[in-house]
Formats: C-alpha cells, sequence, structure tokens
C-alpha cells in the first residue's frame, strides 16, 4: 500500500482563483492490478489553459470534476509494474498530474527517452508548450522569410520558445512580458526589442517604436491591450496566431472587449485561434527539429519551480499574477 | 463644350458625416483630346468602404482630396470618342463616379456587355459587391458542404449576394438585417432564419436560437454586437471572413470593443478580413457561375434609388442609417 497525496477540486473559481478552491487529500494505492502501473510522479506542470477546464461549461476538453483530483501534464517513474510494456525504474509521461503518485494501465502512459534532456524539460519547450509554440509560427501564423514577429508572454513556456524559434529562423522579433527582470531574459534569449509592458503607459506606442515598418506575425497570448497593440501595428496580409489569452481567463463576463478589430477588414488580416491537440500530426518534425537546436546550444529555458504538492495550486495561481520566468513546475517526491 | 456637375469633398468628416462635408461644383468639360473619351454616367454607386477613404490616413487605398471629386462606380455612355477603341453610344463602366460626366483616357474604362442585364447591376450584384460576397464566402470562408451560415447586413449590396449564394449551394442560412420591411425580403430570397436585430434585444439570444446547433461560418459586414453574436454561437473551426464593420466606420477613436474575442483561441476559429481587390482572379468564375444563377432566374435584387448627383451625398449618408434596401444606387442624366 501507498500514500500518495493529491489536489483536488473543491469549488469552482468565480473570476480570479484562490486557495480555497483547492483542497489536499490522501490516497491509499493498491498494488497496481494486472495490466497496471504504479507511478510515482517527479515533475508535474500547472498550466494557463487548465482554468477554463474549472468552469462547468462545454469546451475542447471536459470541465474538471468538483470532489476529484485535477488533471494535467506530469513525469514520474515507476513504482511498481503489472504489466510487461513497462518496469520498475522505468521512466513515464503522462496525464496524471496533480497528485505524488498514481495506479493507471500501462497503456495510459507513455515511457519517456529524454534524449539526454532533463526529464521535467517535456513538460516545458520539450512538451506541449514547445509544440504549442512550433505549431503556432509554422503552420498558424504560416511564418516566412522576412517576417516581423511580436510574441506577447514572451518569457513564459510557449512564448519564450516562441521568440527563439522565431530568432532560429532569422528573424526580426519583439517581445512582451511584464517587469524588467522578464524583459531582461528576453535580451538573454536574443529578442531584438524587449518590451516590459508594466513600464508602458501605451503599449501600442512601445510596439510601434519597436516595429516602426509594422508587425507581419503576433502570436498572441495575453490578450487585451495587447491584441489592441497588435491590430495597430500589424501590416497588410499580417497573420495572428491566437494560442491563448490570459488576461481574459478570469472574466466572470465578457470582459472588456477588443478595440479595433475594424483594422482586420482594411489591413486584410487573419487571426486564427488554436489548440495544439488538434495538431499533434507536427509532434515528429517538432521532435527533430528541436533535437538539433538544442545540440547546437540554441535553446535556452527557465523554470520557476515550486516544491510539493501541497504548493502546486499556489504555482497554479502565480500563473495569473506572472510570477513565472519561463515554465511554471512543481516539483514532487 | 459639356457642363458637369460633381461631388466634391469638401470637409472630412469627424464621426458620421454630414451634408456639409461635401459641395456640389460645376464643370465644364473640354472636347476629348487625342486617345480620350467623353462619358456621360446613367448611374453611380456609393458604397460603405468610401467612408474609409474620407480619412486623411493610409489603408489600402489613398485618402480622397479635399476639394475634388470623390470617386467610385459608375456606368455610363461614351458621348465623344477620340480613340478609336470606343465610339459614341458605348456603354462603358468606370471609376469615375459621383460626376454627371467626365473625359478620360479610353484605357481608364471598361466597355460593358451587359448580357441582357440592366447596367446598373454592374455596380451591385453583377459588380463589386456580386464578386465581394462571392469572393468572402468560397475563398475566404472556405464555404463547404454542411456549414450554417450566418450574414449580417443581410439585406444590403453584399450581404444579399452572400445570402443567395449561400442558398443556392443548399446552406441553412441565418441573415440578420434591421427592420421588418428588410427582414421580409429575406424571406423573399430564401433565407432560413430572417433576424430583425432592431427587434432583439438579445441579438446572441436570438442567433442561437436560429442556430441551436451553432454556425460554421460568418460573413461579417457589421461589427459590434453582430460580431460578439457571432464569437458566442460559431462552432469549433468556425470561419469568419470580415466583408466590413458598418457599425465602425465613424468611430472617432477606437470605439467600443468586441467582447468574448477570447472564444477565437478555444473554438480554434478563423477570422479572415479581405478586400475584393486583391480577389479579381476570381472575376471570371465569378461572371460564369453568375450567368447560370441569372439565366436559371435564381438571383433576385434590389435597389434604392436617389436622382441626382446633387442627391449622392444623401445616398452615401443613407448607408450609415440603414436606408438603403439592396443596393443603394444614385441615378445620374
Amino acid at each position: 500500500m501507498t500514500v500518495s497525496r493529491e489536489i483536488r477540486l473543491k469549488s469552482r473559481p468565480s473570476g480570479l482563483p484562490t486557495a480555497d478552491n483547492f483542497e489536499l487529500a490522501r490516497v491509499d494505492l493498491p498494488d497496481p492490478s494486472p495490466g497496471q502501473v504504479q507511478v510515482k510522479n517527479t515533475w508535474m506542470t500547472v498550466d494557463p489553459y487548465m482554468r477554463g477546464r474549472m468552469n462547468d461549461v462545454r469546451s475542447y476538453t471536459p470541465p474538471f470534476q468538483l470532489g476529484q483530483a485535477l488533471q494535467g501534464g506530469a513525469v514520474g517513474e515507476v513504482t511498481a509494474s503489472n504489466d510487461p510494456s513497462l518496469k520498475t525504474g522505468d521512466l513515464v509521461q503522462s496525464f496524471f498530474g496533480w497528485r505524488e503518485a498514481f495506479n493507471a494501465p500501462a497503456a495510459a502512459v507513455q515511457k519517456l527517452d529524454t534524449h539526454g534532456l532533463p526529464p521535467q524539460a517535456f513538460l516545458g519547450f520539450a512538451g506541449m508548450p514547445g509544440l504549442t509554440a512550433y505549431v503556432g509560427l509554422l503552420r498558424i501564423a504560416e511564418l516566412k522569410a522576412g517576417d516581423v514577429v511580436f510574441v506577447s508572454g514572451a518569457a513564459g513556456a510557449v512564448g519564450s520558445v516562441a521568440c527563439q524559434i522565431a530568432k532560429l529562423k532569422g528573424h526580426t522579433v519583439i517581445g512582451s512580458a511584464g517587469g524588467s527582470q522578464k524583459a531582461g531574459f528576453l535580451r538573454e534569449i536574443g529578442v531584438d526589442h524587449a518590451i516590459d509592458y508594466k513600464a508602458e503607459r501605451d503599449l501600442t506606442a512601445a510596439l510601434m517604436r519597436a516595429a516602426p515598418e509594422g508587425i507581419d506575425v503576433y502570436f498572441e497570448n495575453v490578450g487585451g491591450a495587447h491584441m489592441e497593440a497588435a491590430l495597430a501595428a500589424a501590416k497588410t496580409f499580417g497573420r495572428f496566431a491566437l494560442c491563448g489569452m490570459i488576461s481574459e481567463y478570469n472574466n466572470t463576463d465578457l470582459g472588456q472587449g477588443v478595440r479595433g478589430l475594424v483594422q482586420v477588414v482594411g489591413k486584410s488580416l487573419t487571426l486564427r485561434g488554436f489548440i495544439v491537440s488538434n495538431h499533434t500530426d507536427m509532434q515528429d518534425a517538432f521532435v527533430k527539429d528541436l533535437a538539433g537546436w538544442v545540440a547546437a546550444g540554441k535553446i535556452q529555458s527557465r523554470e520557476t519551480v515550486k516544491e510539493g504538492i501541497e504548493n502546486a495550486p499556489a504555482a497554479f495561481l502565480g500563473l495569473f499574477k506572472g510570477e513565472n520566468l519561463g515554465k511554471m513546475l512543481v516539483r514532487l517526491n
């Protein structure tokens, strides 16, 4: 018998979530049944999209259930196996995050070959956030030679990879993030113009100064004033990849509204929202490109790490306060 | 010597234009020089996009010049020719609207074969507005079998053609227009659900009732609450063709903002703005399809006609008050 602790959704947040929406629970895990493995998680991820699953509304993923453990990406080690496909000590990736350990069918976890990377990289630049950046730039925004690229949330897990991929492909990149530390990080990863939006009274003016000829591509993670600035700075035929709008996730109504959308007509802009899970066919190309970039030392990453399952809610809440530089992670066990 | 009258831009409007922004002027036309023709216009068009050209800002067409005649589509008759390519009596189409007559190089006007249609049809369903509807639906929104289509400004020059093309291709079509007369017209042209938005307190709720399963395609002519309703009603992977946003053209600032844009992410929507002049390669296909539809009696059109050049400003201003059922035109001479 193994004891695990997990984070459950105690109540649905209205607006910005608080610690009270979560509860820590203890679970006794029996030995794994035939076909099952038992996994001890070493890392779990918290991501902004999880906020949507806390609402009881139909969306592209079903809502989290009250009183049950939350879900999300995790990496861990097999501690007991009752299936020939996996053995004790195997490193695995799963969607059974928000818990210290779990039993699951062997087929529900994925053996992880780290290719020499730290395991938690597969929750960040080598995992879903990295693929999101890759898909958003290359497929959704149809990045092409000469494009000037603007990335919001540029110091985050997805944004920082988007900036680096665009730089690797030779583009002029403008990144926006909140605070001088993050702006400094953007300069370290090679961004041409780092905008600390918290220090700017007029974000549109700041973007116009950074891109006097305008932007061709906008990688959207934030929404609100960032979208308005991008619309104003967009060149004719500009393409926007809409990955997320973290400023909107805690709205209890339709929010403030984005002004200037009429420019989508006059400038013949294309705005495309996307969910990475619909583009997993690009996974192989991503892994191959990434391996080359990593081998050449051309991808940098930062992590903001909280310790212990009991701090997972705080890690998640921190996303909405901009507490993370790079990927927000929770180290377990 | 011929006397012509023309409408000039007297002052740039701020917000909603008024009659004071225009002036009627008399011009003496000499006989056409070698290579020129003289044309007497019989019809001219007023279109919402002209509002943008009254501002002194860079856009996809240069601004109108103060003290000079406005420009726009017109059809007329050659009254004198000093070029072998055209002869007196020839019917021509040009961009020298907003005037009763003009001299121009023969190459700057286009001989018009009406194929049995009334000449003014080429300022409406058989001309730029018709092509706009065709391009918007077929190329921009990538209309495909089974799509449920929502058209705003559905009783207007572009919208009414968009509705009919979608119906001809077998789609369920929801059209929105202001007032019971326009809603009645929508039903006459076969629209499945006509929404009189002026009679609806909650446009989103009205659209949801008309399309309980959601919409696949939105043909946007209006902006504001119409866009918000379309975002709320859109199905996953919905495609929006953004043709215009007449509710925004007279804003003196960024306007009110469109709320709920975050749904573009969660629903993986594509919003594409377009300007028909970038898609004239579809003209031949449009004319061919249209000829078939007209021959089969499957395209209906309405015109709202003002008489005389002196009423052209009123015709234009009427567009922003929703005075037109179908195409707004001015009959000249």
